[in-house]
C-alpha cells in the first residue's frame, strides 16, 4: 500500500488555515478531563449513527413505485456503497416476495427444464465478486447540458457491491442448452414483470444468479431473492427478483428494451442491446453543491468504473481540461468494480475547473462531452460517459459547469 | 475468475436427490401466471427483507455495556460482514459522539501537540482496505474444548470491512515524534476511557485513523466518528471513539492489557502485548447448529485470515484430519482480509467429522488444537487459532465435535 505523504510545510500551512488546529503549546484537552456515562448497549442489528443524514434522492412523484433513487456518491468512501443507499430503479416497485416460496424457471428450447427453490440454488457452487452496477441511464441529463447541480443528481445511479451468486452457466449446462438458442429471456417477479433479452453468450460467460450483497442476503430493492447479475452491463440487464429464464432463437424486443433502454442516434435511428458500461469517472470530492471551508491542502477524490475491464489509470485537471495529472489509484482494481482515485490539491482562492479522465486496460479514454455529442448527437438518454467537469469558485463554492 | 463446475449427473443427482425440483416436461409456472400488485416504491434508506433474522447474538447480561455480541458467520457470504452486523466488544457502552464536537489529540512526546477535528482529518489523504477484524478473546472457549454450539459462538468475534481513514504516520510526521519516543498510548471516548499501547514502530507503519466503514461513517458500534485501526492486530488495540494519542518512553500497562487481553501460559507467567493475530481459518457452512436437508451435493465453504499476510491456502479433511485437499480460494486473496474457501461436497449419509486448516504466505499452518495447548496450556482466554472440527451426523445434523 503506498501512502502518499504530503510534506511538513503542507500540513502546517492546512492546519494553520484551517482552523488554527495546530497549537504550538499544549493543545486543548477538554474531551480527556470530561466523564462520560455508560453508552448504548450491545445490540442485534446495529444502526448508523443519528449524527449521518446521507440518503438516497429521489424526485417527487405521485408513482413513487416506478422512478429511481440516487446514491449520494458525495458521502461515499472506497469502492462499495452501503445497501441501504444501493442506487434504485424501478418499473412498478419492490415485491415482498417470500423467499421459501420462490422459483427461477429454466425453461424454452433446452432439454430438461428446470425449477428451482432458493434453497437448491444456494447449495450450488458460488462465486463472490465486488462490481460496479451502473443504471444505463445514469447522468441522462448530461446530454441536454443540463445536468444535475450535484453528483448525486448527475452520476447517483451508480453503485458498488460485493454480490455472491451461482455462475449461470452452470444452471444452463444443466438444463442442456438446444443447439437453436441464441438469446435468453430473463423475467422479473415485480409486478411489470421487468423483461429483458440476454445474448446466450453472455448467460454462458460470467453472468451471476446473484442473492448475496455485501455479506448479507441481497436487500429487497436490489432483487431479493435473486437477481440476475451482468458484469460490466446496463444495470436495467439484472434482472431483479428473477423467477424466469427462456431459452429462445431470438431476442423479445421486451418493452423496456425498445421504448426504453435503446440510444436514439442523430438521424432518427435507434441502436438496441447497447449493453456494455464504457469507461467513466466522476470527481466525487469536491463537486457540485459542496463549499471548501478555506483555502489549504485537501484531497480531491472520485470513482472510475468500465464495463469492459480494469480501471488502468486516471487523469485529473484543475484548468477545464488543458492539463492533466495522474490521480494515484487505490489498489486492488478490481475489474468491472468501482477504483477510489485520489489527489492532493492546495486550493489557493483562485476559480478552479476540474475533471477526471478515466482509462481502462483495453485504452478506452473516457471523451469530453463535445467528442461524445458529436458521434451520438443529443435525442439519447442512455450511455452518457462524458467528463464531468465542475467549478471550484473563488469563495470556494462548486457547482457544475454545464448547468 | 475460475467456475468450478460440477459436471451434469452430480447436479442431476443432486436435482433429484433434493427435491425433485429438476423436471423432465414442462416445468410449474405458477409464478409467472400469478398477478402481482405495485410494491414498495422508492426509499431514502433500505432495509433487508422482514424474511431475512440474522442478528448478532449476547450473553444475556445485566451490564449489556459490557460484553461481547457475534457475526452470525453461519449466514456469511463473501469477505464483508454487513455493518449492522459486525461483532461487538465494548466494555462500558457505545457513546453518542457529536461529529462536530470530536477532536482527536496527539500529544506527549512531540514538537508540535495537534487538536484536530473530524473536518481537519476528512480533509487529509486517505487510504481503503479491506481488512479482518477479530476479537483477541475469539474462540476464548475453545481452549477448556467446550467451545461454541455454533460457528457464530465459536467464532463470531470475527468480521470483515473495507475501512477508509487517514495513515497514522501521517499525523506523527507533522506532530515531530521526539527520539524518545517508543509508544504510543491511544485513549477512546468510552466511559471507561479504554487504552492501549501500541508500539510506535507499528503506528509508523500501517495504523489508520479511520472513519469510512463499507462505503459510509463508519457506525457508532465501531467507533464512530474515528477510531485506531492496526491491521492484523488484536481488536482491542484498534481503540474506537478515539480522542487521544500520546506518545511516551514506555507502556502504560493498562487496564485491557493486563487484567484482559494477557496470555496466561502453563507456567503460570503472562505474555503481554501479543497483538498479532495468526492464521486461522472456520468451516461456516455446514457447522454447529445446521441440518442438511438430504443426501446429495453441497457446497462447503467458509473463511480464512492471518495477521501476517495474504491465505496462500486451504485445506479441507471430511475424516477428522486424517487426509486433506485442498479448497479453491475466492480471488482477490487480500492480506489481512478474510478470504472466502469453497470446496464442492457429497454428503453421502454417513458421519463426516470435517474441518478447515489456513496456511499464510508466511509458511505458517494452523495449528490442531492439541498442538496449540501443548505450548500454551488452557490458562489462556486469547489467541486461540486451533482447527475448529464439526461432526456432520448421518442424519445430517451438524454438532461441535469438542463440546
Amino acid at each position: 500500500m503506498k501512502h502518499r505523504r504530503p510534506n511538513r510545510r503542507q500540513l502546517l500551512q492546512m492546519g494553520a488555515a484551517v482552523s488554527g488546529s495546530l497549537l504550538t503549546g499544549r493543545p486543548a484537552l477538554a474531551l480527556e478531563a470530561e466523564p462520560r456515562k455508560l453508552g448504548i448497549p450491545l445490540g442485534p442489528y446495529g444502526e448508523r449513527s443519528p449524527f449521518e443524514k446521507a440518503v438516497r434522492w429521489t424526485r417527487e412523484s405521485k408513482t413513487p413505485e416506478t422512478g429511481s433513487s440516487f446514491t449520494p456518491l458525495h458521502d461515499s468512501f472506497g469502492i462499495l456503497t452501503p445497501s441501504a443507499l444501493h442506487y434504485e430503479r424501478h418499473h412498478s416497485g419492490i415485491p415482498a416476495i417470500d423467499p421459501a416460496r420462490h422459483r427461477l424457471v429454466i425453461h424454452g428450447l433446452v432439454d430438461r427444464p428446470l425449477s428451482l427453490s432458493m434453497a437448491d440454488i444456494r447449495r450450488l457452487p458460488s462465486v463472490t465478486r465486488i462490481l460496479a452496477l451502473e443504471c444505463g441511464g445514469n447522468s441522462a441529463g448530461e446530454w441536454t447540458a443540463g445536468g444535475g447541480a450535484d453528483v448525486q443528481r448527475s452520476h447517483g445511479l451508480l453503485s458498488g457491491s460485493e454480490w455472491t451468486g451461482v455462475p449461470l452457466s452452470l444452471l444452463l449446462a444443466e438444463a442442456g442448452v438446444q443447439s437453436r438458442a441464441s438469446w435468453l429471456i430473463a423475467e422479473g417477479g415485480d409486478a411489470c414483470r421487468m423483461m429483458r433479452s440476454i445474448p446466450l453468450r453472455k448467460a454462458m460467460g460470467d453472468s451471476l444468479l446473484a442473492y448475496g450483497q455485501n455479506g448479507e442476503a441481497m436487500r429487497p430493492a436490489q432483487g431479493y431473492p435473486l437477481r440476475l447479475l451482468n458484469p460490466g452491463w446496463e444495470g436495467n440487464t439484472s434482472v431483479k427478483w428473477l423467477q424466469s429464464l427462456k431459452l429462445t432463437d431470438q431476442p423479445y424486443m421486451a418493452r423496456d428494451e425498445t421504448s426504453k433502454y435503446s440510444d436514439l442516434m442523430p438521424d432518427g435511428k435507434a441502436r438496441i442491446f447497447t449493453y456494455d458500461m464504457e469507461a467513466k469517472s466522476v470527481i466525487t470530492f469536491p463537486s457540485g453543491g459542496q463549499t471548501l471551508p478555506a483555502r489549504g491542502l485537501y484531497e480531491l477524490t472520485g470513482v472510475a468504473w468500465s464495463g469492459h475491464g480494469r480501471i488502468e489509470r486516471v487523469d485529473i485537471t484543475l484548468d477545464g481540461g488543458r492539463t492533466w495529472r495522474q490521480a494515484t489509484l487505490q489498489e486492488p482494481r478490481l475489474p468491472l468494480a468501482l477504483t477510489r482515485f485520489r489527489m492532493e490539491w492546495r486550493f489557493d482562492g483562485q476559480d478552479a475547473v476540474i475533471a477526471s479522465r478515466a482509462t481502462d486496460d483495453t485504452g478506452y479514454v473516457q471523451p469530453t462531452r463535445a467528442a461524445l455529442v458529436a458521434v451520438r448527437g443529443v435525442n439519447s438518454a442512455y450511455h452518457y460517459n462524458g467528463i464531468k467537469l465542475w467549478r471550484v469558485h473563488a469563495d470556494g463554492t462548486v457547482t457544475n459547469v454545464e448547468a
